[in-house]
């Protein structure tokens, strides 16, 4: 049972997003991914957060360009919390992406990352999961001490 | 039976949103009016979306500061045409809405307009409306015509 | 009988226009298409502006980069809804013409899309025309459907 | 025992956030607040934040306006997740703030919030720990409910 | 017979554009002054721009905030050097008009001044006039002593 | 003698700034070319400057980017007209030299045009110069007459 | 005699540049005080800069709004090290200020501060000259231990 | 023993910081050199910091991308001057990295650069070591007579 869920907005953002999938395999997380954008597929994207919870997902990583509603719309849906990384395609370069995902309305928050900064959204997640996860939590303070030593 | 459905992502946006019902209600155009957040009411917003065609509304216009997500979820729940306005609330003073609005990705249009340009979104959807309303061209006509003269 | 007129400020945009002429042209949309600068050609692209209406014109598309007037320029001179892309040429990389585009002063609107919004323009323009053509309507109905199957 | 730990940057933010306090308290949540500025009590703040898994905190909010290095530093002492909230004090009106607190490096994540999100920073450190306290996650669904309906 | 013409967007900004006329009063410098939007009344702003030349207008300063077409619109109707003002009314604080002045397509230039310059727009009028007016250059280099020695 | 005078900040901004000489040379004026950095040639680009006037020259045209401070500084040592050209070196990519050539003070006017707008600096230089010229000016009036058949 | 030299670009800025003086006093920092703008009094500005060295000054702090080319200018004509410090004066509230102060060219460094940051511009000026200075140097490690117990 | 340290956020960054040593190396400067990181090696960060006066440093250069919080890391521990470079990796181009190293709080001055500015911040640094060391001085005097003369 995966207890992260990954949303793209589209196809075309697979590559910038695979660090998501490399460091969540890394730390043994369990995740389903999907590609569904808030636009195009709203019904599709509506139930895959709301479902979230009772399918035992305990966070969403949610990631788009350009006008990237995509975590905000997912967070109007759950009460889990969703992690939304800004894409840099298009002509703004992610400027535009990071204003819609940081900028969400009191009530409904969204976690916000920097622009690409897919691997961190996947540590994000994780270190979600480790506040009620020793063995996780284990995992993550050697990751940071293998940093330090790097 | 209204031809304009106009939403509001917060009751806060009402000032900044009467042009819209002064320029409507000046050009004799039938309008409903909710105020309705895409991020605490979901459900409501998408109802009032999707429900629109059936209804007889022929165009939406939706307002919303900050992340500004209004306009595009309703665009994703219609085929109708959406103007959205951005709004200037928040500390980036409506930078943040109107990258929001106008970077759509494609298949999902949304008609933006200036920060905090409700009376513009008004005419544009009189405009609108006036394609296929000559009585409405006409008044919009005489609209330019005095502004010229002014 | 066009219903759509096509309006770019330079030759050298004639690319990142392409998908204006591909989309209406998927939709058996008839248009015409006019390069006219608002700055080198003022009187030409006034009359093409002026002239729209009565040329059984209904929606106007106009792109352009940088400064970006001509989308401002052309709904001076027509009632008609007028759509502005902004194109992403020069070293702002269409900021620019995104703001020209969309902070038109109260009185005269102008419909702005994404930087580089060439095809949802054109989408713009089709849900405008179908707010009066229940056949086109049901098209825009079945492509809506189609994205969400995608 | 606090389960979050929340930190400002400078005893003139205690206005903007106490948002967070608020909705802490609302929630039933315990949490343990602190004045401590990351660059002029770098020590007091590195142990704020190495001590704070060892003290039973889950998760940290850390306030900061201008360049706002607090939560990142906080965030390079701990595994906790750290959620940062930009203050808009100073000239630039937050998006200094803002880009210090999103565009963190890769390996070190800093969950963001809107400039002066101070409400949403508290709800998504609720978030957290409801991933893992089934009684708040239902306060939580309720309080989704209850903006839902106002 | 006036050398300069100055030409407002909107009766709003008499105030901000004050300065223009004070400034070239006290070079001796004679002047006409009209308010003509670009967008409200183009017909009437093309010919202030036409007509200029053969009336004796040398330099026509022309000042306008958000989309700020106006001195484009101008230049685009004249050969006639066109100072440009930008003005801060409006959410972005001039950012919008600074940008939609500055970046004039090649062919079409204008002369860009700062955000609400216009004592030096009114200065760069007269720097201009005194490249064949050594009279008016003298008191221009009288003026630049005195501010060096105040 | 010439009565334009070019300055540019780095040699390597010469092919940037090739359209200034091209299009001088096709109205047939009359200009001299210097590089010279405002800030690593201080005393040589005042000279440049402040002796232009007594050698008959009528506008000068100058070229930064980045900090661009060199039309300012030009703009300080003479009365005639400084045309500032805003190039785009620079990680910022020419806004930094926009800001910086824009927004001098009160009282040392400097004429900004677009980033890399060198074609436009020479045009608006020779409209200066037509100001007192009639023959320039009718060679104005056919450029602007051929744009607009082109 | 000082050993710290201080220019304002206008008297305006005499109160948002107070603390400069109010930090060199309370450290013991001899120091004298120009208003000298770098456009409207060149002349004296490339003295105050050029003879600085030779009056004792080790250090020169420079402050100035909107374009702020002074402590660029002042680079220009001196060895010593100058500290810039933007001010938020003028519509774009100093961010004009802040690229025209950091992008100085590769050759002429200048020292940023934060806008408005006259404070620290005092603060560094000290800590430049307690670098051979050992009592100074004391007095700066106790000002931190100072703040590190606030 | 070196009177000048560097310091890098990331092994990444080399290339961009080479003109530092070139810069050092050309006048003769003793340095030391690090790679670390302020979020992924903060104790070893600080230490480099703290020991830094003691070891007979004199100015510390700090290197660092997007979020860029190694110079005020840096600067919170120790009092001796700190030169921060802003390096344009990521999305943003390092307008990120340049107000976060800018935008310090008072009390913890970071004397700023231009974005990838690595030479200057090496001729900042031989500025400050030359406020007392003559030779050193003498060498940068006759750098700048041969920039003049270049």
């Amino acid at each position: 049972m995966p207890s992260v869920r990954v949303l793209l907005g589209s196809k075309s953002d697979l590559d910038s997003c695979q660090p998501i999938k490399d460091t969540l395999a890394e730390f043994g997380v369990e995740y389903d991914f999907h590609v569904s954008s808030a636009h195009r597929k709203p019904e599709q994207t509506a139930l895959l957060a709301k479902n979230a919870a009772s399918e035992g997902v305990k966070v969403i990583i949610a990631c788009a360009g350009m006008a990237a509603h995509l975590p905000g719309v997912v967070a109007s849906h759950t009460h889990l919390p969703v992690i939304g990384v800004p894409l840099s395609g298009g002509a703004l370069n992610g400027v535009d992406a990071l204003y819609s995902i940081a900028q969400m309305p009191p009530g409904v928050p969204v976690a916000g990352v920097a622009v690409n900064g897919a691997k961190n959204a996947a540590l994000l997640a994780i270190q979600i999961l480790a506040t009620s996860d020793e063995a996780l939590a284990a995992r993550l303070k050697s990751f940071k001490e293998s940093m330090a030593r790097a």
